[in-house]
């Protein structure tokens, strides 16, 4: 395989218009993101009166089956694509076989291996889709209202809904842009962020019976047990999407969310807010992550780790209490 | 009191122009648009050289603390304005008593009664803030970042953070410009939408308890009774932001809440999907509203009241599945 090289967005739109028959991969556990920039590529090569399909190595969740396109009549591969894959590991079985073949991977992520033979990076873009619209004006293709869906999708849900820090200026005209294009910008939203699985409902329900307060609300403590989710049937995957809520509550300083594994240890997830460095403190039970999100992993009796989490959360907030006490 | 007139953007300006020591009423139980606009335009006044001031009947939530603005030297006002004050029994106690006052109101409520000399209403736009943004272009006051702070807060909560379908694309590209003139939209989003309190998550923690799945998860059904709610020190007030929830529930098409009034009563609140008819159901008990949110009273036991709504609810059901069958 030839050496990698990143390309720019011109060249990016060069290399597109002189593929035939391409075969654009999604990453594996798709999201949003994925589907959306892959199908509305797939849509706008097609649009170019090219052969274009869509592969992801997982089956597509029934929420983003809209995203989907016909796969029309069958043929051979000639050029390779992926985006929003930042690394080859994320292709997953079978599609990582195909790793050494991609031609050209569109991608927003900093992490980015550049195992492509090109790479169009904008790691300040808010999404893959913000990228593909920015490639689809350089190919003069039209947004249609099936590939403004398609863009819409990604966008809001990379951002949050437009809620998230890398929400950009550029972000925000865009999907503007989209929904004159005619982007079913309300549905998809109703889809995306008001509907909630049972599964995620009955986690809900586990985290908040859960839920205590410690240190006069400054902290906030979720333990979640192997015996608590066979009791309810939530999949420890479900519970997984709650870490953040604890340090969302009105007060809370230190958030910190505690996991049986299915071998009897402890998985700890500290969210902190107002500069408290969660690092700092898992550091002390040998993890690790960002100043406000880190974990770290514990092997003692669940009474054992709450005491020794909270003794340590304790020292900190005295600490960060008296350096940020008013003169 | 002179016959009340709508007012051109133009004209509204030019009012605003020629005023002197101006009170801005927001509406009682202040939101974040009410509090938006009103000191926004409070801001924009004060920038061209004018004494301002906002009155609001209640205290400002904490949550929205960061939108006063210093109240400066006493005067006595000479023109009264209001923003997002559709009718003037929502100014509350004691603002009220100035409504015969109010010499502009500027607003987006279709339901707005025209009860102030000169109204500015532009029943399309997504929020008051998005009407002042026009205001002070037209006075050619610059939006400085406490100005696009204030705007774009009242923007991101009456729109969901750009989900519901009042989101049009001027209203994005105002976002945009607001990110760009300085407002912290990404902190903002933290605090509006990333926020909880713990009163809250006890009635949310309250409802998920109290759903139930009927017709094979086509209905979901929440009731809260005065008992439930002492029991656990939830509010009535605090239950009500849950109505939707229930038909945010993967495959339900009737979501039905039901909460035990003071007096004893029961009011039930229905939210229906794929273009069930909430309204023709709550009309079976003298109630009414919307194709999608409807809502009704009974006085009669819990099961009783139980068992009324869902043998209405699955009778629609049988008809509707008659209806949308596949030939």
């Amino acid at each position: 395989m030839s050496e990698s090289k990143t390309v720019t967005l011109a060249q990016a739109a060069a290399f597109l218009r002189g593929a035939e028959d391409v075969c654009i991969l999604a990453h594996a556990s798709p999201d949003g993101d994925t589907l959306g920039s892959s199908h509305a590529l797939c849509l706008a090569l097609r649009a170019l009166g090219k052969r274009a399909v869509v592969s992801c190595s997982d089956p597509i969740p029934q929420r983003f089956a809209f995203l989907t396109v016909p796969a029309g009549p069958a043929f051979t591969s000639q050029t390779v694509v992926s985006t929003d894959v930042a690394d080859p590991k994320l292709l997953g079985a079978p599609n990582e076989a195909l790793k050494d073949r991609v031609a050209l991977c569109i991608d927003h992520h900093p992490s980015n291996t550049f195992y492509a033979a090109r790479t169009l990076l904008c790691p300040t873009a808010s999404s893959a889709c913000e990228i593909i619209a920015d490639v689809l004006d350089e190919l003069r293709v039209e947004i249609t209202p099936d590939i403004a869906d398609r863009i819409y999708t990604g966008l809001a849900t990379d951002t949050g809904c437009f809620r998230f820090g890398n929400t950009e200026a550029k972000t925000l005209r865009l999907a503007a842009r989209l929904l004159e294009a005619g982007a079913r910008t309300a549905q998809i939203n109703k889809w995306m962020f008001d509907t909630v699985s049972r599964a995620r409902l009955a986690a809900e329900q586990l985290v908040l019976q859960a839920l205590e307060y410690h240190a006069d609300g400054r902290v906030a403590l979720v333990a979640i047990t192997r015996a608590m989710r066979e009791q309810t049937g939530v999949e420890e995957a479900d519970v997984e999407g709650f870490a953040s809520l604890t340090a969302q509550v009105e007060g809370v300083l230190v958030g910190i969310t505690i996991r049986e594994k299915d071998d009897g240890s402890f998985k700890l997830s500290l969210r902190t807010n107002e500069g408290m460095d969660a690092s700092a403190i898992c550091a002390h039970f040998g993890g690790g992550g960002h100043k406000a999100a880190a974990g770290c992993r514990m092997e003692r009796p669940l009474p054992k780790v709450k005491q020794a989490i909270l003794q340590a959360v304790n020292e900190a907030l005295t600490t960060y209490e008296r350096d940020h006490r008013p003169q």
